[in-house]
């Protein structure tokens, strides 16, 4: 299972039962939760997703719409007597915006709290199943996308073929990593003919708040699934541009550009109570578009 | 009207759809936001209680629950193009926080935010219509608890009396201040007997998060409406006093020992998914005791 839950789907003005952005984003039984606004401890409650799993935290930037749920969902962690380590990866100074609030309230969190700066573009998580990378977007302050990859997967062995040979089923890794069995009477055969291979890796991209870029399509290539910010219909391009936020077709544009699979579309503005017309807005030019809707998976 | 609406009735971590501590007390039209826990700004607006007619908001402490939606309401406030002034009286450090927020996100408020540090008991607010004590309580960090006192009103005229004599209606504002008036002929109409005395003022005492103890007792006395945290049953006494909270017969005591004519009884245990109890234990001490429910509002 590879798919992303929406948390919070609006923009800072908390509106019409909106909430500000939060997605987590689940690799089989690895959660990651991205931006944290107000209420997101709530929205995981609501939702059923288990706080207790999530082990990697990402903040794009320092508006309050994006990471004001963040002192509250740590510190209820710690009062749930939480053990694992916790990584979180954002901008220098929520740092210095932490440590003073758990500093005043006297808080001691009874597991490991690991900050990583956010100061190059590139991976920043890394393991056997996945791998993380963050890359600049263009806000009026210092603002990050991340890209979740799952890693390529070994091939699979082919059942209905390898029936057809005599190979000990203590060599079936090595022939799902491709690798050649040699039989005792000399035979080769070939990995390929005997298993299938997996399915290309699949990736998420999450491009925060950004004004319309196209610096940001070469990280954003053949990307599986596009979040890209679309905080005003067609119509407000100007308004759009002056507060680094981005319209339907310019998101739409984006995600054409970087041959992406499917696009997802989310940080409404307060101005909108229905959000029909961003969808019909963005499929005209990228016909695989959703809208990000709260309390939905989007599967990869 | 004199009223409380609880928006947040639950300690600190939130569960079963309650919510962090936040409260509204209407005094007419003036509206005091007492705490401000994370998803104030929304309970707000589930509420349909106006942001913007809040002028006054008073922190007890800085205990996450009970200020962590406050940087997001106060941003929400600005986005909404708010011009009034804003009083905000807290602990002096969360003047720290917030500056360093508003700071890093690069945050201008269009509205003066006056900041003043809790330090010494006693009237922090007052015009001609309320004042606004705070005082101490006992809670494991500095903490504060307000009383809302409405301004004793002048006399009303009694209109089936002052019929019977003849007295100019430009004397009616001076009668009802307690001034008798004089005739030409030289007798004298006493204000009490053309006048009705007006009921006694009215006040809320809002306790924050405190343990059990007696020395609040005399800044309470009479008080209409008493809210008194009952974190715990009763048969957690021993929890409650290390955590520095109360139970519902400690809240129960202060309320009889104040003289209390109402006590409201919140900051539930997320241990406890029903309530009944709460309300059973308090009022065999103090039969006048209801619980804190959120978007209930308790008239004094």
């Amino acid at each position: 299972m590879f798919g992303v839950t929406i948390l919070g789907n609006n923009s800072a003005l908390p509106a019409y039962e909106r909430h500000p952005t939060s997605q987590v984003v689940t690799l089989d039984e690895h959660l990651f939760l991205i931006d944290c606004g107000e209420g997101t401890q709530m929205q995981l409650s609501r939702y059923k997703i288990r706080r207790g799993r999530i082990n990697h935290i990402f903040i794009s930037h320092l508006h309050g719409d994006h990471y004001f749920g963040l002192p509250g969902l740590i510190t209820t962690l710690g009062l749930m007597n939480r053990e694992n380590d916790l990584h979180l990866y954002a901008p220098a100074a929520l740092k210095q915006i932490l440590d003073l609030q758990f500093s005043i309230s006297d808080t001691k969190l009874p597991f490991e709290l690991y900050f990583h700066s956010l100061e190059t573009e590139g991976v920043i998580a890394d393991n056997a199943k996945f791998s993380i990378e963050c890359f600049k977007v263009y806000h009026r302050i210092e603002c990050w996308g991340f890209i979740v990859r799952e890693k390529k997967k070994p091939r699979k062995i082919d059942k209905e073929k390898i029936i057809n040979y005599d190979i000990p089923a203590t060599f079936y890794e090595r022939l799902k990593s491709g690798e050649d069995y040699t039989t005792k009477t000399g035979e080769v055969i070939r990995s390929e003919d005997v298993t299938i291979p997996a399915p290309p890796p699949r990736s998420y991209a999450f491009c925060a708040d950004t004004m319309y870029d196209e610096r940001i399509v070469e990280k954003l290539k053949d990307i599986t699934l596009l979040y890209h910010e679309t905080t005003y219909l067609k119509d407000l391009e100007e308004r759009a541009a002056s507060r680094y936020h981005s319209t339907t077709i310019q998101a739409a544009k984006i995600a054409q550009l970087a041959h992406a699979k499917n696009l997802l579309i989310g940080h409404f503005s307060s101005k909108y109570e229905t959000l029909d017309e961003f969808l019909v807005e963005a499929s005209e030019i990228f016909p695989h578009t959703q809208l990000a809707l709260e309390g939905c998976t989007y599967l990869l």
